[in-house]
């Protein structure tokens, strides 16, 4: 498989002195992903774990259902394929493709949602498995981002984990920003591995496509260094999910549902 | 139109010590862009120019032209569409959508294109009448962030800036990494700006994205406070477009084509 990141000779300007130096660079691997011989979608990604990026990928659009309904899955690098055989697409699944709520008020569903296919595969947390402290909030972010490794070296990717109360359990990283949610969740399904207490650690921004792909997972909390939008938090409230953003130094914002986040004076 | 943030009552956790207070929350607005009536494509943005940002991306996907094959042009806000008649849809543009090059290599055309229509609509570079100084580099990158108002108080969005050797000439801000620079172009094809000598600030990653998107605008020089990926820089050395990462403090990263950098010692 191609690398994650290769060398490259850069010019480092530093205080108006150039000096020609080695540098290490991220890679972007442009994947199509055909199901039963059909193209379904291109994406550029970090060119690894791509097998459970495009499962994950499939499942929280809905196309397949469980890892089982997989029949055969694999990746021809040299052309930028990965080839999926199913026998059983979800049919309905074709039918809401890029389909949007068109409705009388706001171009969504009365929860937020703007595609039909989101709406089927969120899931809606009603359970509370999960309750953390400030402190444990803190050390999953510190957790998660001293995995980080290539971010370190590059600058240049995403970083998510999915944890548990004791600590981090999968780390994927992605220059795209959901691709590293797509790895855990296709790591998930192929493993069986059930969602109970779980968390999502992400470094990125909490955009409504994040917090989607967080409810098709099925975690309760999710947490990051950066900030939330607006319609993610939406969606939020209404799936159940705890948001807890702006994960930095000794401090953050919780922002939906904080109930599961154990505080002083509460 | 909705607004670019809203007051929102958030908890914030400080040393342990929760309190209640009121946040700015950068929105998403779901925008559906329809050409002669037909469901294009949803994206989620920044509501603020969005006319300019349809604009832009249908010029940078190659379904227009010039901005007088826009015979109309305007917003449902309610229903979060924008509706763009054209007598001229370019024919070749629906021959070609989202349709990848596969060739006997790496799924790729030789210079890094995915898309045949990237191809099809980025510029290449040939001209050198861009000359700028590592200082030159870091005002620009500095008056670019001090413009940045959004990102100060919500820390949630991209911002692009058009520059010439002499200061910002436009600034966007977008949640959309590659919207920003959508309005920036559909601003420019609607008042007939020239590209000649401008220079692309961005707040974001260099992706092979938008490295395409710069030149599709057609600018010879992008800057950026973060870093880029090796596709991004295979494509930049292709088109001749000059790339600086890593602009912060009084140091840089020159990646590409290089000689519209003045260095010392050169």
């Amino acid at each position: 498989m191609k690398q994650t990141s290769v060398n490259r000779k850069i010019i480092r300007v530093d205080n108006g002195q150039a000096v020609e130096m080695d540098d290490r660079i991220v890679t972007e691997y442009p994947l199509t992903i055909k199901i039963n011989g059909e193209e379904f979608v291109t994406m550029v990604c970090t060119p690894e774990y791509i097998e459970d990026m495009a499962v994950g990928y499939l499942a929280s659009e809905g196309v397949i259902r469980r890892y089982n309904e997989i029949e055969d899955i694999w990746v021809q690098e040299d052309k930028g394929f990965i080839h999926i055989k199913t026998n059983n697409p979800n049919p309905l699944y074709q039918q809401f493709q890029n389909k949007r709520y068109v409705t009388s008020c706001c171009g969504m569903s009365r929860q937020g949602f703007v595609f039909v296919n989101d709406k089927r595969t969120a899931k809606i947390m009603k359970e509370k498995n999960v309750f953390l402290t400030p402190d444990e909030c803190l050390r999953l972010m510190k957790d998660m981002q001293s995995q980080a490794d290539m971010f370190k070296q590059t600058g240049g990717v995403h970083n998510a984990a999915l944890c548990d109360k004791s600590g981090i359990l999968l780390s994927r990283m992605d220059i795209g920003r959901h691709n590293a949610l797509d790895k855990i969740y296709g790591y998930c399904l192929k493993n069986g591995i059930g969602m109970d207490g779980k968390i999502i650690a992400f470094s990125g921004r909490l955009s409504s496509e994040i917090l989607l792909k967080v409810a098709k997972i099925g975690c309760e909390v999710v947490l990051s260094k950066s900030a939330p939008t607006e319609l993610a938090l939406e969606q939020a409230e209404e799936l159940g999910i705890t948001t807890v953003g702006f994960i930095r130094g000794n401090s953050m914002n919780i922002y939906t549902h904080p109930e599961r986040i154990i505080r002083e004076g509460n």
